[in-house]
């Protein structure tokens, strides 16, 4: 199986705190390292995390409050000092473009790699990247400014072959692609093998979802219907249930009617207000409505599977 | 005395590390906080050196590379969200302000509190702040881009009046004035009393000079005459002159230089390129040539006497 790992490098929200980074996250999935989010002091988190910022090759911004992007012009210009020359690829709000550009020029810094930048548009879902195993989405969350959630999907995998059909059957190769694409290998007596019988199935695409800020939306379930991992931010626990409508953010227990509607395999929380030290009493509650929810925390790792 | 105290945030260059944030420290004089450039994770050296950020007044920026401000509109924001409503003066290169203002816009956040923002002269040294006991200024620095040194000198305090002069001779309060500013004390039968008999010389002004980041610049030297602590960058040891040269940095070995020909009290070495872990032979090299020189680190405490 395909490596899809998530490092969760800041969960808090606002304000960074001694034992809190403010969002951002590290997804890998077959060597491809995706950042999404790059609050200040994200460079300290992946060392800490022994990350090699080096291999980052897409950041994603979901929006253009500082705790998801201010330690990202940091980050580009010591991927500059340290010697970068690939291509980096940037994908958030247009006006991350300005910004970014503005502190460049202002240090009178000419990058020695390639930043590519995408501006995201407001309002509809949209494809960043894709490759043959897996698709990236962004589409638009409800916040006080346009923000973006994003969504990895793996592709379905193909079927393997069993080896002693092989050996038995010396298959040509455009059969072997037909098999593992899902036919049924026909003998010469006419009769029939069924896929199932001679291909191992691929395992069930694996997907994860980001989706933080936002006020509760149920417009984002069909989106990440049957997601494998959500993350949904649970800004609030629900007796503050009128702060989070206040700010466009969410409760754990909004975040666990979202995973329960959206059928999610598990829901991860996140994005606490740093009124919360002690991460139980905000899961539990969560865990009330949507039994397989865990709280992210800094340095967290979870294998998705 | 009044309390002078320096405190180091920051003491590397370039890139964020484990064990050494990029530039920032933070001065007090008498109740009034002086940050003196802001790199990314500044919020968190304030927090670990349980300094409380509200408490600081006056910013200032030396220059726009990332190592010396990539931390102040996190610390702008962050002092918005904790509820800030006293002003908040900052002294930078004038593009700092177009920096700040496109961020704030970006995330539709108009500040609770006044940002009274200056932009800095080029070439010209200029009076940035000024009260009863203190006075700060900026001078130009040699480097790269236009980057600022900034000078704190106390003014020479008041002469104190021995209080068995006061209890014998009642002077009036003009005539107190007048003591204080140094004169002497006539008696009714003419003769005289010397203002040394009757009173405490006040200690001599002690100031504070920020020199980071600059090439080897004698230019400097007539500014910071005297100082009583120069903080000077040491980016590399002796045997990398050339790229101290080629970079517009300093080694410890000419900070030592400058420091002699200024006469400082003390000089502190600081800005240090990663490459240097253990800071013992960068101060000793510029020991040989300044004996009274330290080597600053994140942490270090200094009281300026």
């Amino acid at each position: 199986m395909i490596p899809f790992t998530l490092n969760i490098l800041g969960s808090g929200s606002a304000v960074p705190t001694l034992h809190r980074n403010p969002s951002s996250q590290l997804l890998q999935y077959n060597g491809l390292y995706f950042l999404i989010d790059c609050a200040e002091g994200t460079q300290l988190q992946l060392k800490k995390m022994k990350v090699s910022a080096m291999r980052i090759g897409h950041i994603l911004i979901s929006h253009l409050h500082g705790d998801h992007y201010f330690g990202l012009i940091g980050l580009i210009t010591s991927l500059h000092l340290i010697g970068r020359t690939a291509p980096l690829y940037i994908y958030g709000p247009p006006q991350l473009f300005d910004i970014i550009s503005l502190q460049l020029d202002a240090a009178q810094t000419k990058l020695n790699y390639p930043l590519v930048f995408n501006g995201l548009d407001e309002g509809i879902t949209v494809t960043l990247f894709e490759d043959e195993n897996i698709q990236l989405q962004a589409f638009p969350l409800v916040h006080r400014i346009p923000t973006w959630g994003f969504l990895f999907t793996e592709k379905p995998g193909e079927h393997r072959i069993h080896k002693d059909f092989v050996a038995r059957y010396s298959p040509a190769i455009e059969t072997i692609r037909a098999i593992k694409a899902g036919a049924d290998f026909k003998l010469d007596d006419g009769s029939v093998l069924p896929n199932h019988a001679i291909t191992i199935a691929p395992h069930a695409p694996r997907s994860y979802a980001y989706c933080t800020d936002t006020a509760y939306s149920e417009v984002i379930v069909p989106i990440i219907k049957n997601v494998t991992v959500l993350y949904h931010e649970a800004t609030f626990m629900h007796n503050r249930l009128q702060d989070a409508i206040k700010t466009y953010h969410s409760t754990g227990v909004q975040a666990a009617q979202i995973a329960r509607m959206a059928n999610a395999g598990t829901l991860l929380l996140g994005h606490y207000s740093s009124r919360y030290k002690n991460l139980e009493p905000l899961l539990q509650e969560a865990k009330a409505v949507f039994d397989n929810t865990m709280a992210a925390d800094d340095g967290f790792v979870l294998e998705i599977k």
